[in-house]
């Protein structure tokens, strides 16, 4: 942790909060992408339940907190969750401020639902503190909106392959993206979308191993891509006209096919 | 300014940052609801432009800087976004740090395209720091995930009544939506969601004048409820099945219709 860092962490820990569990986003990884309030509660909590994706940078804002990896990826077995909820229950009868760190927002595809329903059972008080979702990190990233006045006004997440898309110039961003590409990119050209339909992929995103790609529609449909990808790095997926400029600018997801005669004609 | 943030503020200024152009998003008023990035570059910046819905509050952030309100709201015509790019490029040449706060996130229903395009064709170095968005921010506040793995997989964020939404239990967010309340509900009863579908109404979020209120598609559609919110205060307008238990917890929009002759017998 740097001078700076121990210093802010110095300021938060000044001031007190409600006792409680506090359901916190971390934001897509970076240690400064999350909100003031969340690492000043992180800075004060007593025990902190963290997911297995949060970069362990995010843990420099606890200080003497007992920290608890609770191992949970996209498509966790619901027995774990349900080992989660009993976790946070438990924690709130023994310490004062508890914290579940999230990555991203803790509402968006984070199965917070399930955590609410065993606070709200248990008569546990608890707040829940926004992060920035992947979505926003990424188009951020890309200096791209997903929406504009001219292309599209409309912005979808979500975690399903087709069925929740239109051909009018939408934009839509994939969560958890990475063993379904092709699935996508055949139900949009099924759906009626442009098989040269942009498309970006971004993986670790704000974290410094981050990498983006870029190709259209038809590319991922065809193309075995799942090996572009590091193991257990989450990966989202950015469809929509907006994005027809970072065609030219990102490194193209599949590798043009060269001719072999071209290379034995140039060695 | 409280004795902790001045504490905060003085230690993000230890620190430095690339010159260039900041497009921050403030998130969605609170003053702690930005990230710890966007705070440190508040602190350091030298000149900060701000949308006239950026609660004062966030400027505490900002310490010996020259503040500009450019005075943007929902709906501002394309002059004075024009006149917005032309004063981000000239302050660029004048200045090392320059700031474009803007509400939410920068990215989303911001209209920050324009000023990526005028930045780029005048070769500025720019940044985009991401922000806590409205529909992210009213999730927490109602403490209701906008997607679950029963109810819904997939959230679309807009400002269009209609046309960019399904009836099979999708969660629909809308921006910018105070005056267009009926036309969503006359919309979406249009395209087949039922008349009884669950709606939440948020104003001021996060801030101290936040209200929130719910009511069904139908209420929504019959009712004349402008004058339930304050003027010139954004309102965002959440619908989906997700938020039926909400109907018991939130005010009614719409006032249960008390019989005359019920009064009249009671007093």
């Amino acid at each position: 942790m740097d001078f700076t860092t121990q210093n802010l962490v110095k300021t938060l820990v000044s001031n007190t909060v409600t006792p409680g569990v506090y359901l916190i986003g971390a934001g897509p990884g970076a240690a400064d992408l999350i909100t003031v309030r969340g690492a000043r509660i992180l800075a004060l909590a007593d025990i902190v339940f963290y997911d297995a994706l949060i970069d362990l940078s995010m843990l420099e804002w606890c200080t003497g907190t007992k920290l608890v990896s609770v191992g949970k990826r996209c498509g966790a077995h619901s027995s774990s969750q349900h080992f989660i909820n009993k976790q946070l229950v438990d924690a709130a009868k023994k310490h004062l401020v508890v914290v579940r760190l999230k990555g991203g927002d803790p509402l968006i595809f984070g199965r917070a639902q399930e955590e609410i329903d065993a606070l709200e059972q248990a008569n546990v008080h608890y707040e829940i503190v926004p992060g920035i979702t992947t979505a926003l990190a990424a188009s951020a990233q890309l200096r791209q909106p997903p929406t504009t006045r001219e292309l599209s006004r409309t912005l979808t997440l979500t975690t399903l392959p087709g069925r929740c898309s239109h051909a009018d110039h939408k934009t839509t961003i994939y969560y958890m993206a990475r063993d379904q590409l092709s699935d996508i990119a055949v139900a949009l050209i099924a759906e009626g979308h442009s098989p040269i339909t942009p498309v970006c992929l971004m993986e670790s995103v704000s974290l410094p191993t981050e990498r983006s790609f870029a190709c259209t529609l038809d590319e991922l449909q065809l193309g075995d891509v799942h090996h572009h990808f590091l193991d257990r790095q989450p990966v989202i997926v950015m469809v929509g006209e907006v994005y027809r400029k970072k065609l030219q600018i990102l490194s193209p997801l599949i590798e043009p096919q060269i001719d072999p005669s071209v290379l034995r004609a140039a060695s």
